[in-house]
């Protein structure tokens, strides 16, 4: 059987101007233990951008159930200390919903 | 030999408000043709996102010669009658080069 195509998912968040440095610099060394916890619950892929003061991430979820993987990456301890850090550099879109931090945007064109 | 990674290129693109409609239902169903150059020239898993008046685009690019293969995108007599189509519905971004129609951005993060 072929292996099932991955969700993709895309989503955008603020960065503030005065934290692009300190932003950037982190990301080129995402602790280890974090990228660990991602690829565990199924996430591959994972690219983030920058335009001006917004962020953009593509990501590939490869797992069946994206939502309880998504709660295991937001329970574990050290991806938790990680946002603690990444946090304050950021800022929610004005569009985010009450329950999203990094707020998804839908895909208007695919091509394999 | 494992096959080489793709490179990976993201960038944004302004839509007209007025035109969102438009560009969105064209590009559910993008000419064939249009596809077929695009594979030809080694572009895969491309997809388009919307962020209010914003577009981003993700795309991998598995061939040897970028440059060459994205002129032959644009030398393709289909391709062009197709921008033709989709460039009044979209503006170019402030930040974008001379050179530019997708603005090109930056990757600051990348799991495999």
């Amino acid at each position: 059987m072929a292996p099932k195509a991955p969700k993709r998912i895309a989503a955008v968040l603020g960065i503030k101007p005065e934290h692009i440095g300190q932003y950037e610099a982190i990301h080129r060394e995402v602790w280890p233990t974090v990228l660990a916890t991602l690829k565990r619950n199924h996430v591959q892929n994972f690219s983030i951008y920058r335009y001006e003061n917004l962020l953009f991430s593509y990501m590939e979820y490869t797992g069946s159930n994206y939502e309880e993987d998504m709660s295991a990456i937001a329970a574990d301890p050290e991806t938790k200390r990680w946002w603690a850090v990444t946090e304050p550099l950021q800022s929610k879109v004005l569009e985010a919903g009450a329950d999203e931090w990094w707020h998804e945007i839908p895909e208007k064109f695919h091509l394999d």
